[in-house]
């Protein structure tokens, strides 16, 4: 069986309970507080240098960090991985656009907000103001097509629903984006869905 | 034939430029600046809502835009992606790295010093500071096997290399790498390798 090592609020984290999840995969959880310094250990460092979660553990000894190499490398062969040429660059464009154009500002926003509670934090409304830019492109791309890749759902989606689902709590308001909050209904719809919390 | 739109002296489009180059594959460059806001036109908007470059035109209104998404898409079915599972995981393991860890801080600090041209730039010092923590982690891996897919070089080597060689024009010193430079040493040797400029 694999083990996880996350951390249950990361939207990183969350994206690997997701797709294994839906996968009816099963997997041991093990709980790593980045927050409390667990990702720094001399021990979590041999698993990866990188010192972060999510890191799947394949088998003893061999691990895989970062969260959407660790989804692509479940997905293949799966319904969750499109097996045109075309929608596999698709989702591939979109879950690079997630970790450079999205994360570091819809994420970092949360963090700020949620975890260091600290709404007054220099970086906040630029980190705010740079997601909402993320958005407004997703927004372009759903409102022509269902999914990221097109006409079915994959785990590009997972990737991008991850912060995006939880973006109100770096006081990100997806009020103005319908195309979102109507791809967000169909992520929840999907057969498998789990939530991030429970 | 496929056309990219590039930047000559940006390191996310040398990326296609070389991998191409190595497939022996033509190309029409389309030199697109977007320090001069050639990526914010209409234009390019509808290419590439992002607006960023490198965006690769597949076929006449068919783009395909993120670097690394377009390294992976060109490089099914040759040599360079792996066609192992787990040699496949390691190289987008990687890739997704460069974007995240490695990218945001080598690049950036040779944009501040390279473009700008200000080494009393506020964000500097961090941004070198965070491109040695990823350099650090990279040595760690070079010391280990030849690439970071394992024995052979593959598209996860071009995303690495191409900021990393001009790391210096950003005021990161590679001389503390000597795995780094071991590497990019076997990465110039490969056959068809071309350089960024020229």
């Amino acid at each position: 069986m694999v083990r996880v090592f996350g951390m249950a609020e990361s939207g990183n984290c969350y994206k690997v309970k997701l797709l294994l999840s839906q996968l009816g995969q099963p997997f041991e959880w093990i709980e790593t507080d980045n927050t409390k310094g667990a990702t720094r250990t001399d021990e979590f460092l041999r698993m990866n240098p990188n010192g972060k979660v999510p890191t799947l553990e394949i088998s003893p000894g061999v691990y895989l960090p970062e969260s959407n190499a660790i989804l692509c490398y479940l997905a293949e062969g799966t319904p969750y991985w499109p097996s045109q040429k075309m929608q596999r660059a698709r989702a591939l464009q979109w879950m690079f656009f997630e970790q450079y154009s999205h994360e570091p500002y819809v994420a970092v926003a949360r963090f700020i907000l949620f975890f260091l509670k600290q709404p007054q934090h220099a970086e906040l409304a630029e980190k705010q103001r740079r997601g909402h830019l993320a958005l407004a492109v997703m927004e372009q791309q759903l409102a022509q097509e269902p999914y990221f890749a097109g006409e079915n759902y994959c785990i590009a989606d997972i990737a991008l629903y991850a912060y995006t689902h939880v973006a109100g709590e770096g006081g990100i308001d997806l009020a103005g984006y319908p195309a979102i909050g109507a791809w967000m209904a169909r992520v929840k719809s999907q057969p498998g869905h789990v939530p991030m919390r429970g």
